[in-house]
């Protein structure tokens, strides 16, 4: 076999404002072979996720911040190429944070390997990965919904969003979706089943035309992105009401600190919670709540969507493009074939 | 004896923005008999109270707004003048909703007996009573204190905050108190023995001056006021932090809805809680708390301080004075004395 080379995607210094291309360093060097205990592994999807905005900051955080000069973070599904790990043979596919780079040398320990089938795997990094689990256990473990609740979700038509109003549906829910795009609402409604869907842009009085779409208001606020579109909402939240803070997309690239109107006089009035959390709080519940996700999509009840970028060398480009809205349900680069 | 006279202070308009004394008309009407199953009750101690504030509204809340021309809302120590409910003789002592008068005719069910003593029968409306439940359910309950926390404390000189911060401390948590005045958080530390206070008037950055006295940062934040405090103790908000949302007196004269740093990004930064709530949630679990909140009294480890205003009449006048800050612990009307 010819030489590999590995293409990498490393950060050039922290944005500051509105990150863009600036921020990304590309390099091209040859791929190393693993030690013993390690493992070289092939990146075939890499997924593309608005937190990663966060990592690329000095700011503390719930996580490290990266390293200028580091590869930028990201998960992949990766084929295992070379192994010096005896819980790995050439040809397995597996959940890695690899980073944006082609090919990637990680302790064996550090992967995780996937059970679905190959031309299925990229749902590692989807529905049946982060995202969905994120939508799972926001809703029924931070939301708690219930039956006959209404669930709003903000950047619904997102990888987590996407998921979160389906589940909410299957739970018995009232589902209503906010996103960008008239093609993104009709494929809430027609296509996942919402039982409404609006596309912001298009109201000047997003608020009113909540109200009309949650007469009974908004149970639980399933919110990815925060701004206006949560003003909207947090207006018309019933007693009792969760916010449930999966993501603030709004404000991920803001210089200064981003002012808005006060909401703990909404939460008293309201006896309401809003509360942040990250999927790896319920890591040790990961298992069952992926047998479910997997039945459910099985049953026909959880759909998803990918928009798919090929090359590593678009990843920069894909990734500027989530903070514009433009993919519909999961952002994934095709990275590399599986051998 | 002598026709009875009732004092009355009655809403004559919703106040809009700051309230000031032309929300209130004053009234004199004789006293009428109670009917049969009604207690005629002499107000003796009236609460004076922010929440107050927001019923003087038309606003939507958790509890139905005064209408104008009402008696204005508050609870009340009571003595039975004349009972025509089997439950209740003359001299007993109750508390009541009676509202801003100096006499009631109530249903006899409306009336709940104390059994302090009369000399300490005002306590029923501070520490011992809504104002020490709430203190005490919102720090065990919603805020989940747990031993060797830190819990900051706003409006801590109040008659709530009072409580919070000594609950705390009880708890085995380091107490930090924020109060608006010298003389009050020197009271906070010497007085009732809160680790450490801070004027919030008298620094420019008041974040600064939190992050010296907690080191280790803030992992509940019981908040009674809102406004340029919280978003100091926001900021410096750990991991898994709760905010318990009691009160936000910054606001409640507020003529347009309020802004300011928005918070969902630190509630998800931090995987963070902020929740509002009413102690009257907590209502079946009332008697057991008191019980606790007696004991520490009689150990000496919870003290109370109240500030007494002379006579129904300056009611007003007082009540404006809790939004500037004018009472130390509980704010109290002597309304009349026991017979």
């Amino acid at each position: 076999m010819s030489e590999r080379i590995n293409k990498r995607w490393r950060l050039a210094a922290y944005p500051e404002g509105m990150v863009d291309e600036s921020a990304f360093q590309y390099m091209e060097a040859p791929v190393l072979p693993p030690q013993e205990g390690q493992v070289l592994v092939k990146v075939i999807w890499l997924s593309l996720d608005p937190y990663m905005r966060g990592r690329m900051s000095p700011m503390k955080s719930y996580v490290e911040p990266m390293k200028v000069g580091q590869t930028i973070t990201g998960q992949s599904v990766a084929e295992v190429i070379e192994s010096r790990h005896p819980g790995f043979q050439k040809g397995d596919l597996a959940l890695a944070f690899t980073g944006w780079q082609s090919y990637a040398v990680m302790a064996g320990d550090e992967l995780e390997k996937i059970a679905l089938r190959p031309a299925k795997a990229s749902y590692a990094l989807g529905v049946l990965g982060m995202p969905g689990l994120t939508a799972y256990f926001g809703l029924l473990e931070v939301g708690k919904i219930k039956e006959g609740e209404t669930v709003l979700v903000s950047g619904a038509a997102g990888a987590v969003g996407s998921a979160a109003g389906q589940i909410a549906r299957i739970k018995g829910c009232k589902a209503i979706g906010v996103a960008g795009s008239d093609e993104k609402t009709e494929w809430l409604t027609k296509g996942l089943g919402f039982d409404a869907a609006v596309n912001y842009k298009a109201h000047a009085d997003l608020r009113e035309a909540l109200s009309g779409l949650c007469p009974n208001g908004i149970d639980v606020y399933f919110d990815n992105v925060g701004g206006a579109v949560s003003d909207a909402a947090i207006g018309l939240i019933n007693q009792k009401a969760r916010i449930v803070v999966c993501g603030q997309i709004a404000h991920y690239n803001a210089k200064n600190p981003p002012r808005g109107p006060r909401i703990l006089a909404s939460l008293l009035i309201n006896r309401a919670r809003a509360e942040g959390f990250i999927v790896y709080d319920f890591q040790s519940r990961f298992k069952a709540a992926l047998v479910e996700l997997q039945r459910w999509m099985s049953e026909g009840r959880l759909k998803t969507k990918e928009t798919v970028v090929e090359g590593i060398e678009n990843a920069p480009k894909a990734f500027l493009g989530l903070f514009e809205g433009a993919n519909t349900g999961k952002l994934l680069v095709k990275v590399g074939d599986i051998e």
